[in-house]
């Protein structure tokens, strides 16, 4: 059969009945890579594919992602594939396509962390005085990535609500999204030795859409002084489906000019990644009538001040290595205007500004609300919160 | 032969020609735990301690610990060893005992976190707001944890030193130590769930002294507003070999009184250990000379206010999840004495008092230093500075 697809993307599933393996998706199907390698279709072995992660295969490195990249690509274009090795993508059950191994999340688009001060610090000048001299980051919690479609548990956590005497612990009044692309690391670098920011590409596998859900509540009281923690580590939501750095190179632009001029480690051309990026947001009420989720958010990936290959050639600046499986969150992506504000923090003005949903007011977000992050080229990434048990 | 220890400490090792696998250290000598499985002396199969690390073996759960450590101290006391199943200490090259999944340091210490206050933040209250209502703590990174006897390559990183016009990239001019414990989780919890107070020793499965290297100058001018992360990625090193907590429990001792009391999800009875611990210290010049390292630091494990179960239960608050392998550090433990301080940056107060070293002064680490955490009961750390390449 034939599938006619321009981006075909890696995950891992469960056929109906089987163990699980790593497949491709591509349009409304899903080829079954451990299949195709048994039969002798893959310019690689089915030990690869055969597992429960991708990372043996994104261990491998860029020649054998290309080669089998390619094969693929002609086994999709002849229509020529065995029956048994194609699923419908509707049909099968994805999950999180890789073991993460650190998440490391950064703080690089310049709207976004210029809103945040301005929420958070108002007093203050917006911006961190190190924020352009370097990627801001840290780490998170690479336990509790989840992949698309898993429900998300509205946390408790310990805070301070206004008025009253003592801290508190509660569900969180405040659960929060944020919309980031992810990059996923798949070849390893050494320990002890940085890697250059002209060769940080050659360790990307590809990236996905990440949801970095986030308590603001808890997250404010926690974070002085070693930063964020509970308020974020409860689950963030990845993609099951992890576009190949192969497919997006033509949409990378150089992104905005950095003023000041990166240290010689950060110095590059920074590019940036030309994908519409949206936000929509379903409630509990708006399922009950049958209504579509509505898009709150409309974005570009363009706008990140620090490119993918300065956050690695940062991380690795001091000597730490990168691990097959490592995942680099972008940091919320918002653009000038309020409509492109990738958070709920902004977007409601940390709830001073509520926004209108389908005749209900939002801040943050309720139980029942279903949020999907979209973008070109990347697989959604969608999530339901549900009430604290 | 007969093996006389009252410690039993679990740990990969690769015996000279063979594959790594897991062993237990008693006294000099370690025992291989493979090949006593294999020859039915274990009450576990042969595969859960013929890799290369602890975890199969660690997700088990207490009551297969309990039954392989009293077979063991069984088989140590009674002295009925196969003599191709023991090896001399010495001669064993001990690997990373585990994998790392999380990494989570807290800042525990009340003297530790008044001194850094205090030094950081003169100008306010040593201790920030939230800290007696919450354990503080931020996730490290987990694939730069290293075995004890890791050389520390001195991290270079981003840092304003004062009179300059504009931050540089140098090799760091403030590397440190922190003397910390680290928990080493057994069995997971479910996503979703936190881990009730009562129930956060059922998931440990013992303790490793922990250095969470430092480079001090790197985390001052990164850490606003997100927390360390270069100023602490480039390494942490453990003990090699696991004290399981079935040894520790006869010191366990009631810490300090917590006020205010804690939240419900955090309040028990602070328990803390009873361990001396100290810090020693060889500059290369020392080596040379052929002398012993010399004592910089004696302390105690007594010193923590949030118990490991508060941490745990903290850790977990927000529904995520322990994973079999998450490290726990203390944070640095420091006491009321000068010769507490865990850390240089306090031994030193920044560098305004340095300290004397066998007629050497030192604030921070000099390349070819070498640093050793001792504990009772718990096995040595060390690591030894070199040059930045």
């Amino acid at each position: 059969m034939g599938i006619p697809s321009r981006t075909l993307q890696y995950g891992i599933f469960r056929p109906h009945g089987h163990a699980a393996r790593a497949g491709v998706a591509a349009g409304e199907h899903v080829l079954d890579l451990a299949a195709l390698a048994r039969e002798g279709l893959l310019p690689a072995g089915e030990e690869l594919f055969s597992r429960p992660s991708l990372n043996a295969f994104l261990a491998r490195g860029r020649e054998v992602w290309q080669e089998c990249h390619a094969r693929l690509r002609e086994l999709v274009d002849g229509g020529d594939l065995p029956v048994d090795t194609v699923f419908p993508l509707a049909e099968v059950e994805p999950l999180l396509p890789f073991e993460v191994a650190d998440y490391v999340d950064f703080y690089s688009s310049l709207e976004h962390a210029t809103n945040a001060g301005r929420i958070f610090r108002p007093q203050d000048d917006p911006l961190p005085p190190n924020w352009r001299h370097l990627p801001v980051g840290y780490h998170g919690r690479a336990g509790t990535v989840v992949v698309s479609g898993t429900p998300i548990v509205r946390p408790c956590g310990q805070f301070w609500r206004q008025g009253q005497a003592a801290p508190e612990y509660l569900p969180s009044e405040r659960v929060d999204i944020e919309l980031e692309l992810g990059v996923v690391i798949g070849t390893p670098s050494e320990h002890g030795t940085p890697v250059p920011v002209e060769r940080a590409l050659e360790h990307v596998f590809g990236l996905v859409l990440l949801n970095d859900w986030s308590a603001r509540d808890v997250q404010g009281w926690e974070t002085v002084p070693l930063g964020p923690f509970l308020g974020k580590s409860f689950a963030t939501s990845i993609g099951a489906w992890i576009t190949p750095l192969e497919d997006l190179m033509e949409r990378r632009v150089p992104g905005a000019a950095q003023d000041p001029q990166p240290l010689d480690y950060l110095r590059t051309e920074p590019m940036v990644f030309d994908l519409d990026l949206s936000v929509s947001l379903r409630s509990a009420a708006m399922a009950e009538r049958g209504e579509p989720p509505r898009e709150i958010v409309r974005t570009s990936a363009r706008n990140v001040y620090w490119s993918m290959e300065q956050q690695i050639a940062h991380l690795t600046a001091n000597g730490a290595s990168l691990r097959t499986g490592d995942l680099i969150g972008s940091g919320t992506i918002s653009g000038p205007e309020r409509s492109e504000r990738g958070s709920l923090l902004e977007l409601s003005w940390n709830g001073e500004e509520p926004f209108e949903l389908d005749g209900e007011r939002r801040s943050y977000l309720q139980d029942g609300d279903e949020v999907i992050l979209s973008g070109d080229l990347l697989s959604d990434v969608s999530g339901r919160i549900v009430p604290s048990h």
